[in-house]
C-alpha cells in the first residue's frame, strides 16, 4: 500500500516540544519506525507548518491519488481550520487523523476537532504508536473494501 | 472598470469538490465566463490557498490601487480569519463577498462571516452566477458613487 | 419571465429612513428601477407589514405559481419569523433573498437569516442594486434549469 | 361537548407541505375525520395566518366561553411569540397543543414551545391523529372535572 | 400636547388578565384616568393584537406627525419584535416605553426589550400610573426641549 | 394488537409522588385502566429503576417483537440517557413517548428529551390519560400502516 | 409622604459625568428639583460610593421605617450587587429604582438589573426627571394602598 | 498480556445496530476476530448494559489486577457518567477508549468524551478494527514501559 | 435517632482512590467511626453503584419510614441524575447531602448538584467527618422539629 | 481552638430577614449558641457589610493568626467577589465556608461560590448549625492535623 | 510629572501572597523602586481594600487634577466592578492599568478586564516591573502629547 | 542583549492603517525608534503574514537561541492560531506580546489572546511606545534572572 503521511504545524519540531505531551522521540525517530514496522508499505511523508501547503498537498492528493492511505496529525490547525477541513473532505482515499497526546484530556480549546469530522476515525494519545496504529487501520479498511 | 477578484483555499479546485454545493464547473470556465459577460472589463484573478498570500495581495491592492473593484472569495478563511479582515478593512475600494454555496443554508459554523463586515455586501449561493452578480453591484457602486 | 417581487415591514417607507442604512429612494423609485431595466419581464409587487399576509402571499404563489422567480426582502422577520420561513419551504421556484443594508455588518440580531436557509441564495448590501441583482440571479438559474 | 380547533400558520396548506412531515391529507381531511369521529362533540373549525387574528380569537373565547375544550396547532408560533402565550394563559378552559410533526425530531429551533408551557399538555408527531388524540385528551380532563 | 397612545397585544384584555401581574382596571378605565388626569393633553389611543398594525399605525406617525410625544407598551412583542424596532426607529419625537407589570421581575424572557433601546426611556411595574408617569416624562421633555 | 408498556424510574411510585404533577392514582390504576379500557388488546408492563434493565428490556424487544407497539416512559431518563436512546433506535415497531406530568410547563431540564427524537411522537401532561392516548395513536398508526 | 432618595456610585458627581448620557445637572440641583416640586413631601436624601454603606443604609429604613417611600439609583451596583439586593429585599416600603440613562441603550451588560426585581418598578432613562417620576409613582402607590 | 475487554450498553446488540454506523459483525465477530490476530494474549470479555456493573467491574480490576491492558467501550454512557469516568480514574493499567463509530462525525451530543479524559488515549471509527487497534496500543504502551 | 446512610458509585472503593481528594480511611473506618461516635444513634448502611439500586432504596425508605433522618452521598450521580432527584424528592424526612472532597474545588462539571437542590443542606469538603458533621445535622433538625 | 467567626452582608439582619430562608434567630442568638455549645474554644466574631472590610479583616489575620480556625458566610459576597476570594486565599488556617439557607435550592445566581474554592469544605442549608456543624468540622481538622 | 498609583484590593499584602503569582517584593519595596527610578517624577500612592474608596480616590482626581498620569492595579476588582470603571472613565488624564500577574495565563475568570476599556493600555505579567513600565508608557503619551 | 522582535500580519502595513487605532507611524519609524532608544541592545526584526512562517521562524529561535528577549506582535493571529500558540510554547527565553492599540477596548473577538498565556505578560495600547515598554521589561526580567 502507497501511504501519505501529513504533519502539521509544529511536528517538525519534534523532541524539542513538552515530552509530557509529545514524548522524546524526533519525526524521524517515528519516520523510521514506520518504515522498520511496515517494510511491505510505501510512505511518503510531508509536514508543514503552513496551512496553505497543507491545503495544497491535499489538493495534489486528490488529482493523482496514487496513495492509497493518508494518515493526518494536523496539529493546531485540527481546532481551527475550516478550509483544510474543505480540502480534505475532497480526498476519497481512506483517511485517519492521529494525534500524539490525548487531545481529550488537555485544555478544552484542543477537544474538538474540525478535520476528524470527514476522516474514517480518529486515533489520539499514543505517542508515536498513533501513526503505528494509523497505518495498521488503513491496512484493515483496505482489505474489508477488497473483502 | 479594472476588476480584482481574489479567490481563497480550495477554490482552485472547483470541478472536483462536491457538486451539489459547488456545481461542477472549474475556476477556468467560471473566469472565461466573467470575461465574456463583461468584455469592457479589465479582469486580475489571484487564487491563493496561503492566508498569509491572501494578507499581501490585499496590500498590494491598498499600495497599487489601480482596481476600481474588488470581489473576494475567502472559501473556509471567511468564518475564521481576523487578519485577513484586518487587511480587508485597508482597501477603500468597493468591495463584495461571494460565496458559491448558500452559507446560511449549511453547517452553522459557516453562517458567520468575520470579512462581510468590511464589505460593502455579500452575495451568496448562486455559483458562478455570484461572480457575475458580484461585478454588477460593483458597476452599478461605480455608477453611484460617480453620479 | 413573471417575478414575484415580496416586501415586508417598513420597506413602504423607503426615503423615511436612516439613509447611512437604507438609501434615500423610495419603493416606487425602486421599482420603476426594476421595471425600467428589466422591459422583457412581468414583475409584481407586493408588499406588507404584516407577517400573516406575508405567508397567505406565499401561499398563493404556491397554489397558482405563474411566477417564475421569487425576490424577498423579509425585513425585520428575516431574523425572527420560523412562519415565513415555513411558507418559503413549501414555494418550489428560484427563490433570492434580498437586503438593502448589509446585514453581517449591523447589529448581532440580523446576522442571523432564518429564511435564506430556504432560498437559493442572499444578496445584501446593495441598495436597490440588491433588487436588480436579484433578478439577474433568477435570470441566471432561469437559463441553467433549461439549459 | 363544544370543542374549538385553532389552527397557526401554514396549516390551511396541509397537502400542499412536505409530506415526509406533514402527511398527505388536507385539513378538510382532518376537519372531517374529527367530526366522524366524534359525532357527539360540536366542533368550532379556526384557521389563521395572522398572529394577531389568533390572539383576537383567543381573546373571544376568553369572554364568550361556549366552548368547553381547546385543541392549538400555533405553527411556527408555537417556537417563537410570546403575545400568544400570554392571550393562551387568559383561557381557562382545558388546552391541548397538538403538532402534526414531532417537534423533538426536527431542527434545534422546534423542540422548544413557548405556548406548551401554560397549555394542558402537548401531542406531537401522529399526523391527523394529534387531533383525534387531543380530543381525547379533552374528554378524559372533562370526565375527571366532573368526577 | 397631543400624545399618541399606543397598546400591544392583549392590552384590550386588561381586567381578564391575572390581576397580581395586571391589576384589576380595564383599558377603559386607565384610558379615563389619563384623560381627567390630563385635561390640557389631547389623547389619541390606539390598540391592535397585530404586529403589522402596530408597525403601520407607526408609519402613519412618521408620516403626519402631529402627536408630540409616544408611549408605547408592545406587550410580548417588546421581546421579539426587530419589524416594531425598525418602525419605532424612525419615529423622531419623544417616545416612552411603559410597561404594567416589572418585566424584570418575571420569566426570563421578559427581562429584554428590543423596542426600549430606540425609545427616550422605559417605565415598567406601576400599573396604570405607568400610563399617567409616562405623560408626565413626556411633559418634561416637552419642556426640557423648548427651554 | 399487543403493546408493550415500558415505564421508567419512579414510576412505581405513583401514589407517593407529588400529586400536583403526578396525580393520586397508583400505577396498578392506571394497568387497570388500559386493560378495561382497551379489552381488545394485549398488554405487557414492565417497570424499571435501572437504566440498564430498560435497555435490556428493549434489547428483548428487538429480538423478539412480538409487540406491534411500545410505549415508554421513561422518568427521569428521558433528559439524561443516551444510551437509552440508542436502545430504542434499534427498535423498529411503532414507540409513543408519554409522560404523566406536562414536562415543557416544569424545570428548564425536564424541557429536553433525548428519547422523544427517536419514537413516533410524543404525549405530555395528561396524567394517566396519557397512556390512553398512547395506545389510541398505536391503534392509528397501526390501521395507517395497513391501509 | 416620608421619601428617601438613595444614590449609589459616581451619582454624587453629576455634573462632571458624560452629559450624553447624564444630563448636566449636578445632584444638588436633582435635589433642589425635587424640593421644589414636592413641598408636600419630607424628603432625605443619601449617596454613598460604599456598597457596605449602601446595605447599611437599607438596614437602618428596615429598623426605622419612618420613610414611607424610597427611590433608589444604585449605579454600577444595580448589574452586579446580590448583597445590595438582599439588602433590599428585607425593606417593605413602596420602593422604586430609577436611572438618568436608558439602561437598555448602552452596554449589553447594563441591560441587566439584579435590583430592579425585588423593587415595585424601574424609570429608566429620563434624567433628573426619573426621580421626579420615581416621587409620583410613590404618590401613587400610596394613594392605592390606602384606598 | 492479559487484556481486559469492557463493553457497555449496546453493544451485545452489534449485527442489529444501524450497520451504517456500526457494521454488520456481531460481538461473537469481534471477539473471535481479537482472539484470532492475537493469539499470544489471553482475553476476558465482559458487557454490561448497566453503569452500575460497568463501575463494579473496574472496581473488580482495581482490587485483583492481572489484567496488564484495558479496552473499553462505554457506549451511550461515554458522554455522560460522571460515576464510571471516577471508577476508571482508579485503574492504574494501560487504558485504551474505543468506539466502533467515529463519535466526531455525529450527534453534537455524542462529541464529548467523560471518560476519554482518564485514559490513554482515544480510537474511534474504524468499526470491528477499532478493538483490534486498541490491543496493538496495549501492547506498545507494555513495550515502551518495559524499556 | 435510626439514620440511615446511602453512599452512591465507588464509595466502596474508598482507601483505594486518589487519597489527596478522598482520604486514605475505607468505607468501614468510616461507619465504625458514625458507630463509636454516636452510639446513641442505630445506623443502617446501604452502598451501591447502580443507579437503579439507589433509586429503589430510596423508594423503600418512602414505604417504611422508620429511618428518621438521611445521609446521602451520590457520587458521581450527584451532577447527573434526574431520576435519583425525583426519588429523593417523594422521601419527607430529613435528608443531608455530603461529599468527602469539597465539590467546588474540583472540575467544573462537579459544581452543580442535582440532589442537593431536595435536600435540607449539603456539607462538602471535610471527608469522613462530612458524614459525621451530617448525622449532628441531623441531631439539630430533629431537636428543632420537637421543639 | 481560637476561632474567627466572618458574616458578611446582611448577616447582623438576621431576624428581619426572610424566616423560611434564613429562620427567625438573631446574630446574638447564634453567637451565644456558639459560645453555650463550645465552653472550650474562643470566638472572635466579626460581621461587616463592607467587601473592604471583609478583606481588611482576612489581612489582619493573615498577620496575626493567633486564630486557629476560620469560619465565613461571605453573604451575597460569595457568588460576586474575586477580591475576597483572594484575600481568603491567603489565609492559610482551616477554613469553613457556611450558609444558612441552602443554596442549591434557590436563585440560579446562588449555586455558584467563587469563596468555597478556596476553603476546606462548605456547609449549606442548616440555619444557626451551619455555624455550629462548622465549629466541628474545625475541631476535627484540628485532630487530624495533630494526630 | 506627578503621578498617582492607585491600588485595589490585596495589595497592601504583597510579600504575603502566593510568590508564584505575584513575587516576593512588598508594595513598599515597589514604592521605593518607583521612586529610585524616577527621582524627576512626584508620586503619590493610594491603596485601597474598598470599592467605594477607590471610586472617591477617582472623583477626587476629576476634581483636582493635579496628576498628570495615572496609573491603577484594581485588583480582583478589574473583573468584576462596573462602578470602578464608571468613576475611571470621567477621569481625562492618561491612564495604565497594571498587574503583577499575566492575567491572561490564570482563571478563566480573570481574563476578562471591566476596566482597561477606558485606559489607554494594559501591562500585566512584569511583577513590581509592570508598575515602572506603567510609568514609563506615561512618560511617552506625555511627550506625543506635547509633541 | 540580542532582542528578536517578530511582528504579524498587516503590521508591514503600518501608516496606512486606521491611525485612530494603529498611529501614524510607519514600521521603520518604529524599528528606528528601537534601535536609537536601545543603542546597546542588537535587534533583529522579523514581519510576516504568514502563520507558517511565524511558526518556523519561531522554531528557528528554538534551534539557534543567539537571542535573549523575544518580543511578539501576532496582529489578528492573536486571537485564532493555537498553532502559534504551540510553536511559542517551546521558546524558553523571555517573551513579551505586545499590541499597538488596546485589544481590550475594541471588538468582543478581540478581548482574548490565546498566545499571551504562553508568554511572561502583555503590554497593550500605547502605539509604538508598546514595543519600547516591551524591551525594557526584556531587560527587567534579564536583571532579575541574573540577580
Amino acid at each position: 500500500m502507497r501511504i501519505f503521511v501529513l504533519n502539521g504545524p509544529n511536528l517538525n519540531m519534534l523532541g524539542k516540544r513538552d515530552p509530557a505531551q509529545y514524548g522524546s522521540q524526533t519525526w524521524d525517530d517515528i519516520a523510521q519506525l514506520l518504515i522498520k514496522t511496515f517494510p511491505a508499505h510505501q510512505f511518503a511523508f510531508f509536514q508543514s507548518n503552513h496551512e496553505g501547503e497543507i491545503i495544497e498537498q491535499l489538493h495534489e492528493l486528490v488529482h493523482q491519488p496514487e496513495a492509497e492511505g493518508f494518515i493526518g496529525n494536523f496539529g493546531g490547525y485540527t481546532h481551527t481550520s475550516v478550509a483544510i477541513r474543505d480540502a480534505l473532505d475532497m480526498l476519497k482515499i481512506p483517511k485517519i487523523e492521529v494525534h500524539l497526546s490525548n487531545i481529550h484530556a488537555r485544555e478544552a480549546f484542543r477537544h474538538t476537532s474540525l478535520t476528524a469530522a470527514v476522516c474514517n476515525g480518529l486515533i489520539s494519545g499514543f505517542g508515536a504508536q498513533s501513526y503505528v496504529l494509523g497505518v495498521r487501520a488503513l491496512e484493515e479498511i483496505h482489505k474489508s473494501n477488497k473483502g
